[in-house]
Parts: structure tokens; C-alpha cells; sequence
């Protein structure tokens, strides 16, 4: 498979290159970077220099990108993907956008959350949370790859919708994220002095993984479902633990949710199910696209509450894209992520 | 003041001891440790070897203890103090216990969530959150200083609570602590290598320190509150963050929770009040006495998000200590304890 | 004492700032800040709000400053304090620079290191190592404040140079800092996610400690003292320690060296002797003021080994910057330095 | 290759199960631990949860274990490998030990540092640097698989000895490690509250690296080499730093020491040569089998400075030791080893 990356030295595009230096099938094309342009990647990068030797390039040579390559990973900031994702597919290449640009079936949410007017409706994007989406990912010419908050909510979340067990009304989901999602940019808030033992809330009831989840949400219910999402800084670079809370529907039994996770995920196998009374931990995932997931059931309140961690940078962006690329290629999902998690 | 803690050498005990350092009123009689009997405390602790060179003496001498302090600390595990009790306010000292054996108006509840006959019923202690109880503290022998998460999350919630702003049924917290709030205990769980980079929740639905939280609330409230607490360890030695969810009563404008919170904390100098879109951050109240305190109002779904930061071993443990002996001596309650954050 | 700081927003500045909220003869004048001019201090740091509600000044108002302030502390890039050096001892007030301006005898080596033509030549200022040079500290009207690796690095040598004890050729100082010491740049370098869980060396051969650390050593040996210094990036905020290596001279004994370090720092309160064997750790040390030594003896090599542990913004920067204050006004050297270590 | 692993809870037991996950000719035949026996693999280590489902069983059976394995590693404290090692070649398997007992040639020297009698004199034993000794681990039965700091720092010191570049009595090593080097017992030394924001050298002028460096060093130089090694402990869990230092001999020049490292790692996949003037950083080898290495030279002193960078798990310990296997058994010596660095 003949891959390029727009984007390549943020850390998204950084961990793409590293997932993809294991995977037996990928051959990279062209890197692109607009502050980096004519460095080699291990400029950039040093600790990648016997893996890769490319220079780097501007995307504004996307034809010739698309034309030289299978699929395209986009790791922009939001707003430029969509700018060239027909030259993209036209050119022939399929396109994984691991931005947000994609992730909205109504523009009109993207509009509202994103301030920008979106300019390529109809794209036939596939929202590519794998698990979920398989059948549509593996036809798509588009790949919308969620965002890293998203993915650990919504995999959490869905069994409980999907098997009709709780009050959608009542959903609160507070999430715990590692640096490194914020990327790579030098600005005062992600100094190492200021995070360093300290922990703050920001983006409350604003964040934009809010419309995201929502979205994904209420197609598994099959109706509006409005949720509080409070994500958090962790002095961390990787990881994110998304605690959520939901109020059970009556006579909902313990042994109902259980089965409700376990035909969900069965056979999944980067969804690692820890049982209830479980408790994920997102060093056990670090460096891997697994999803660990345990819940927890307070008879005094009659709530379920449902942990799950991930690799912010694997199952929550480049590992997902990754697995999204290969069911688009019809190769085994697992290929080029089956490294064990980096522990401790 | 003649002062003696029971339990110096763990990290509450430590902490009073920084603490007191600077407290010019305050003069040290007696420092007990089971472990290191016989030891000076600057062979456990270095870095206060210029401030004590107390020897460490048994708690076996507890009632010499008593007949030579005006106060006595206890930072033991719970069960403990209960036992000694009786002895400490009988030799004429008064008893500020950091433990959780007098923080239960009814010992049912003790017994139930500790799972230990409590033996020192009707002893008259004070549940010591200074700013809700000033005036009892005042007049106590025996006052139970409150948990770490419960004092970030009573102060967070009471506001709304008295002012009866939202619906208890609906109250969630969702809190997350750095490692000492464990204690200095060789715990696997607690080694360098498995903390870092990691983050985790633990306790769900079991937390000792949840019905702490609700007989407080319950009090302000004049009616049972029962909720959903869910800790998560940091890694990150000192700071807890409380992240508070409640959903308003129909009616309740923004400027109402404002009112709130204004009019229950003006002139309270350890609570600083961040207003309504406030952030607080650990790091800002590291080494101090603050409790500072953001909310949020989600229009989308009616709720109210409170985040409240302290330092868990100075507001958490024992700079309240402090605060409510300097209360129940009558001198100025921020009395050693007007240093300011260490930051970064 | 009326006192303002150039520079108030950078680390030290803050530094300071917390020092002195706990001084009890400190009064705040001015603070300047070119990046915030017009903001209070709080809005910058609000973890200060509880103590100071000053707005910040542009340090054009330098001769206002000078007339209305006791003491100016300058914390600011380098060749900025030399500009303005005769404008504020003209005003009235003494200079405390914590920069490098001041604190080269000669101005060649200035301009050397530093690339700069020096521009207050004969300015009388005293380089202020306090346990080193209390007397000229006492009469001086501009006080050089000596950089953070090098106050550890000169505490830890000068007794075996004074003593005659080494061979000046063989000096080798490997050192590690926490990332405050390169203060708050918003630099790739500094970034949470490029620091944590690293440690690399940086500017060997070449920092510019180093003419510092030898201009010293040079006058307490009476010959020139060339030196290695390699300072290292260590995944913190605070500390510095300096690991020295030096060839005793033939027939020297540990007693010798025993001697040497009890000799020169008897009575210091801010230096704390661990002994021969003992181990300096930085946390220790985190917040105070100290200075802690140890030493060691290798038979095999006939090498001495010394270690020495600072906080680098306190004895490194603005706690020795205060205790030079306490010196020049006559006052108790210890006023507002008397913290314990905040530990853990 | 069937594959047994002695003392597979620990951290690098653990590391080789982690390393051997992606080995595509590693099949696992038995796993020890004394303290876990009879549990499950992924009880201990979640993490592995997807790769392994061995029961943990004891050393008692190493006969069994030699007869079903054509390689063993162990990862014992030091004593006990030597007291199997000639039942494991005897069962017919080769031996890799992770530990001390087979790394020095002369007994004495093993006996003096480690105040044991050593069992197994003249076990052909080869030391397993595998950059170094690659012919001999090619032919061995056992192989001492050389210690973290010790082949940090041959790799960076053998070129200059080898060239015959500096003066050997003159070789100062200061070496900085992450925590994970001490393995996972719960000390207090390695609480996470004890080794955050915190630095400190131990073992000084004792630590049992020190006798392997010379080992080597001595070997190399035709001479015996005593040098000085300090190592400290630094708070992150991975990750080796080496910082050497040594007087260049006279008349030779910066081109000579850059030619002695190139002749020598030429070719070499996993010595990543930065060059004069490079700066390793721990970071950049995190998670991979690389040593980056980078040299300068200090004209005022004329001495030579070279700084080395391992992941101490990988290169340090678990992944030599698969390069190693992959000598003896004249497969790909890179097979398994492959993995781009984790990064950030």
C-alpha cells in the first residue's frame, strides 16, 4: 500500500509513522509538513532516523500526493481537510482524515461547533470508529477517524444504548486526557512547569467531542441524546480515561448490562473487556489500540458507571486510522498493531 | 501551645509538622510513631532537620502525652483514635483527630462503611470543616477533621445545597487525587513505575469517604442525599480536583448559583471564589490552605458543574487541622498558614 | 523595606513574589512586566491573589521606581540590568541582579560568554554567594546574585580549594537541573510532552555557568581553575544537583576533607552537612532555602566526590536573592526564609 | 524457538514478554515467578492480557523447563542463576541470564562485589555485548547479558580505548537512570511520592556496575582501567543516560576521536552515532533496542566528553538479550527488534 501523510510532524502524524514503520504492508510516498518543508523527516523527529529518510513536502503538491498513493492520511487542523478532499478521491486515493472535518453527517453541526462553513457536504465520509462502522469503513472512499475522547466515550457508552438500559437523559461523561492530545504546539498551557503535578477541568459544557459524542449516541438509541462531557488535563503525554455515568432504566439487573457488553464486544479484539468491578488503566493500553472497558453498579443510586482507557495517539488516532486503512484494504484489521503494550 | 501529634511520620504527620514550622504560637511536646520508636524525627524526615530534633516515643505514652499538650493531632488509622479518645480529653488536651473514626454523627454508618464497632459514642466531636462549622469547632474537645475529597466536595456542593438550587438526586462527583493522599505505604500500587503516566479510578460506589460526603449534605440539605462519588488516582503527589455534577431545579437562572456561591463565601479567606467560567488548577493551591472554586451552567442540559481544587495534605488533611486549632485556641485562624502556593 | 522587581513575571520574579508575601518587612512597591504591562499580577499568577493585587508597570518608569523603592530586584534577561544599573543606585536604591550582568570582575569574560558589550564597567557590584561573601555583601550598593548551577557548584568545591585539598586540573561538575531554570519560554524544548520521561545533557563545554563557576573557584584558589561543566534537563520542575569530581592531592585524608566542609560552614543555617557517605536529594530541599552537601572518597581512584542539592529559585535564584537583602539592610538573614521544605 | 523465561514477573521479565510478543519465531514454552506461582500471567500483568495465558510455575522444575526449551533466559537476583546453569545446558537449552553471576571472567572479582561465593567457575560463559563480543555469543551456551549502565557506557567509552585516545586513569562515568532499573520491589525509595520532582546519585565509589565497566574497558585497553561511576536515580521509569568523561591524550585531535567512532559502529544497526557536538536524549530510545551516542571536546581542557542514551529495559537488559538469542541461534539479529521508538 502505497501511503502519504499531510501533516506528519504533529504527533498524530509522528505516531502514524511510527505504527506504520511495523506494518509489512505499508510504503510510505509522501510526507507533507508547512513549517518543516525541505527538512527530512529525522530532522524533525531524531528518534525515527533509521526508520525513515523522506524529506518533506508542501501539500500544496496534494494532485501529485493523491496521485502517487492508495490512501492519504490527513492530520491538519480542522478546516483544511475538507478543502481538498475531492482532489484527494479524484486523484484516486482514498482519504482518512483524522481531523474533524468529516466526522458531522449535518454540516450544520460542524458549522455551529467549528465557526466555519463546511464546504464539502455529501462526501459519503464514514464515521470510523471500527468497531461500529466496519461494514460501512470497508466501502468507503472517506474515513472520518473519531476523535480520541469520542472514541473512548462512545465505546463505552453504546452497549448501554444500544440494549436500551439507561435514561438518556442522565448521561455525564468526565474524561481524563494526556497532554499529547492537545499536540504539539508551544504554548504556555502545556509548558512542563505549568502541567507538572497539577490537574485541571477546561472546555466545560464547550468542548466540540461534545456534538461528536452526541451524534454517535443518539444513532444507537435512535433518538436525541443530549450529554455532559467535562474532559480534563492529566500531567501525562498519553492516555485518557473516560469515567461515564448513567441513570439505569427500572428493573434493569446487573447480569442485564453484563450481557449487553459482552455481545457487544465479543470477539472484538481490541475492546478488552475487564468485567464488572473492573477497573482500566491507561498505562496497561499505553503504546497500543486497545480499549480496556469495566463498569460498576451502585445499587444505592441505581446508576451504571463505565470506565474505559486508551491510547489517546493509538485507538484514539493513528492505531484507529490505522485499522480503518486496513479494512479499507481488506488486509486482517490487526496488522501492524499488534505490539504489546510499553510497560511500565 | 503545647502540641503533640500521634502518627508523625507519615505524610500527614509530616505535614503538620512543615506546617507548624512556621506557626509562631505553636511548640512541639511529643511525636509518636510505632515504627520507628526511638528514632529522631530527622532521621526519617531529613529535610526537617533544621527545625525538630525530636525524638519519636511510642503512643503507649499517650497519657503523658495528654497531660503535657494543649492539643494532640492524631494522624492514625482509623480505629485508633476512637480507642484513645477518652484518654486524651480526660488528661485536659483537646483532640483534633485526621482519621475518620469521629466524623460520623451516627456510629451505624461508622460501623457499616469501616466495618468496625465504633466505641466511642456521644463523645461530642465536631465535624470540623472549619468554614461550614466555625462556631462548634470553637467550643470542641474533640473535633474529626474532615477527608480530603470531602472537604474539596462539601465545599464545592453546600452553595447549592443551602440555597436549594438543584435536585439531590441527580448529584455526581467525579474527583481526582494525587498519590499521597494513600500515605506513605510500600504498596505495589503506589511504586513509581506502575503511577506514572497512568491514570485510573478506584473505589466506585465503595468509597469510604462518599458517606462522609452525604451526612454533610444531607445535613445542609434537611433531607437524605444520597450520591455517586467515583475517586481516580493522579499521578502526581499532592492536589485534588472535584468535579461536581448536579442537575438545576426548573427556574434557576445562572445569576442564581452566582448569588450562591457569593453570598455563602464572602470574607471566607482560605475559599477564593473563581466566579462562574472558573477554572481552578491543583498547582495553584500546592502547599497552601486555598480551596478555590469554578462552576459552569450547561443551557443544553440545565446542569451545573462545580470544580473545586485544594492541596489534599494542607486543605484535605492538615492545614484544616491547623486552621481549626487556631479556632479552638481563639487566635487568628490563619495562623501558619499564610504561605503562599509554591509554584511552579 | 520598599521594594520592586524588573521582570516580576518570569519564574524568579514569581519566585520572589512568594517569598516575600511571608517577609515581614517586605513592601511592595513596583512590578514590571513588558509582555503584561497594564494586567495585575493575579491575572498572571492566580495562585498569588489572595496576596497581591499590584498592576504591572513597564520598567520605562525605571527612575520612578528607583526613587520610591528601598531595593530593586532585576530579573531579567541578560544586558538589560547593566543598562539601567546607575540609574537606580542613582535613585536611591540598591541593586539585587539576578541576572549575569553583574557578576564578572572582569568585563572580557563577560563579553565573551556572553556576546555583548558590557556597559557598566567599575560598577562596584559584589558577587553574592552570602556564605561566601557576607562582609562585601553588607556595603555593597549592586549585588550580583549568582546563577542556580553555579551557587550549588561553588558550595560544593570551595571547601577542598580553600583547603588546598585538590588537584585544580582534574575538576569535572555534572549537573542536573529541573526545567524551571530555563524559565517560562514557550519553547518546543519545554514542551510537557518533549521533557516527560527524558533526560538529556545540553551545552557542554559551552554553558555559561561555567566562566562563573571558575572566576570563583579561581580567587578561593589563587591560580587559575579551569573546569568541565556539563548541566543536564532532568523531567522536573525544581532542584539542582551538582556532582563534582576532583583528584585529592597526594597524602590527603577523608578526615582531612572531613575537616575542610565542617570548618568553612560551621554555623551556616542555610548549609546542611550530610557528611562523608551522605546523599543529597533535591526534593529535600524543594521550596527552602537550604543547601545540602555530601561527600565521598574513593580509595581506588584517590578521588572526592561531592555532591550538593539546591532548590534552583531559591538558594539558585530568589531565596539567596532575599538573603542578600536581609545582609545589606542589616536585618536577621534568615527573615522569610525560615519555610520547612515542602515535602513530598 | 521455544523459549522459557526464569523470573518472569519482574520488570524484565516482563519486558522480554513484551519484546517476544511481536518475535515471529519466539514460542513461549514456561514462565516462572516464586511469588506468583500457580497464577496466570495476565493476573499479574493485565497488559498482556491478548498476548499470553501461561500459568506461572516454579523454578523447581527448571529440569523440565531445560529439557522443553532451546533457550532460557533468567532474570533472578543475582546467586541464583549460577546455581542452575548446568542444568539448563545440561537439559540440552542455552542460557541467557539477565543477572550478575556469569558477567566477570575472574571469580574473585564476582565474589568481592557481590559478597558471594560463585558456584559455576569455567562456564564458558560469554559476555553478551553484542556489538562487541558478536563472534563469541555466536558459539556460547551461556551468555551474561551485560548490565543497563554498563553497556551505556562501554558502548560510549570502547572506541576512545580502543584508539588508544585517552588517558585511562582519567575516566570519570556520571550516569542517570530511570527508576525501572531497581525493579519492581516496593521500597520506599521507590514510591511514587518519594521519586517524584527528585533527584539524587546513590552507591557512589560502590556500586557493582563499576568492576563490569572495567572489566570491559580494562579488556580493551590491554590494560587494567579503573574509572569512577556514579549513578543517580532520576524520576522517570525508562531510560539511561551516560555521561563520560575522559583527558584526551596529548596531540590528539577532534578528527581522530570522530574517526574512532565511526570505524567502530559502522554498520551497526543499533548504535545511532549523533556525531561531534550530538545530544542524546533518553527519550528518543524509548521502548527500542537503539544506544544513540554523540561525543564533544573541550579545548580549554583538552578532555573528551561522550554522552550515551538506552532505554535500560531494551538495550539495558531484555532486548540485548533477544539480540543475543538471535546471534546464537544465526537467525536476523534485528528479528523482534524492530520497533520504532514511543515517542512522546
Amino acid at each position: 500500500m502505497k501511503i502519504s501523510i499531510l501533516g506528519a510532524t504533529g504527533y498524530t502524524g509522528e505516531e502514524l509513522l511510527r505504527i506504520l514503520a511495523s506494518h509489512p504492508e505499508a510504503q510510505i510516498q509522501h510526507l507533507t509538513s508547512e513549517n518543516q518543508t525541505g527538512s527530512s523527516l529525522h530532522q524533525v523527529y531524531p528518534h525515527l532516523s533509521q526508520f525513515y529518510h523522506d524529506k518533506l513536502i508542501s501539500i500544496k503538491e496534494v494532485d501529485k500526493i493523491a496521485a502517487n498513493s492508495d490512501v492519504v492520511f490527513a492530520c491538519l487542523p480542522h478546516g483544511h481537510a475538507m478543502d481538498i478532499g475531492t482532489r484527494i478521491t479524484g486523484g484516486g486515493a482514498k482519504l482518512i482524515d483524522l481531523g474533524a472535518d468529516y466526522r458531522f453527517s449535518d454540516p450544520v453541526v460542524y458549522e455551529k461547533w467549528y465557526r466555519l462553513p463546511h464546504v464539502h457536504h455529501q462526501s459519503g465520509a464514514v464515521y470510523g470508529l471500527t468497531e461500529l462502522k466496519r461494514e460501512q469503513v470497508r466501502n468507503a472512499k472517506i474515513v472520518a477517524n473519531p476523535g480520541c475522547y469520542t472514541t473512548a466515550s462512545i465505546l463505552a457508552l453504546t452497549p448501554l444504548l444500544k440494549a436500551d438500559l439507561v435514561d438518556t437523559k442522565t448521561l455525564v461523561v468526565d474524561a481524563k486526557s494526556g497532554v499529547s492530545g492537545a499536540g504539539r504546539k508551544t504554548e504556555l498551557m502545556y509548558h512542563f512547569c505549568e502541567v507538572f503535578e497539577s490537574v485541571q477541568a477546561y472546555g466545560i459544557a464547550g468542548h466540540r467531542h461534545t456534538p461528536e459524542i452526541e451524534q454517535e449516541l443518539s444513532e444507537t438509541a435512535g433518538m436525541p441524546v443530549i450529554i455532559n462531557f467535562t474532559p480534563h488535563l492529566i500531567p501525562m503525554p498519553r492516555g485518557i480515561l473516560s469515567t461515564c455515568y448513567a441513570s439505569l432504566k427500572p428493573e434493569v439487573t446487573p447480569e442485564k448490562v453484563d450481557e449487553a457488553f459482552k455481545s457487544m464486544y465479543e470477539g472484538e479484539y481490541f475492546i478488552r473487556l475487564l468485567g464488572r468491578g473492573g477497573y482500566p488503566v491507561t498505562k496497561h493500553t499505553r503504546g497500543s489500540n486497545f480499549c480496556d472497558i469495566g463498569w460498576h453498579i451502585d445499587p444505592r443510586t441505581h446508576r451504571v458507571i463505565v470506565v474505559s482507557a486508551i491510547d489517546n495517539l493509538v485507538k484514539g488516532a493513528a492505531g484507529q486510522a490505522v485499522q480503518n486503512m486496513n479494512v479499507m484494504f481488506g488486509i486482517d484489521e490487526k496488522m501492524g498493531l499488534m505490539q504489546a503494550p510499553l510497560y511500565p
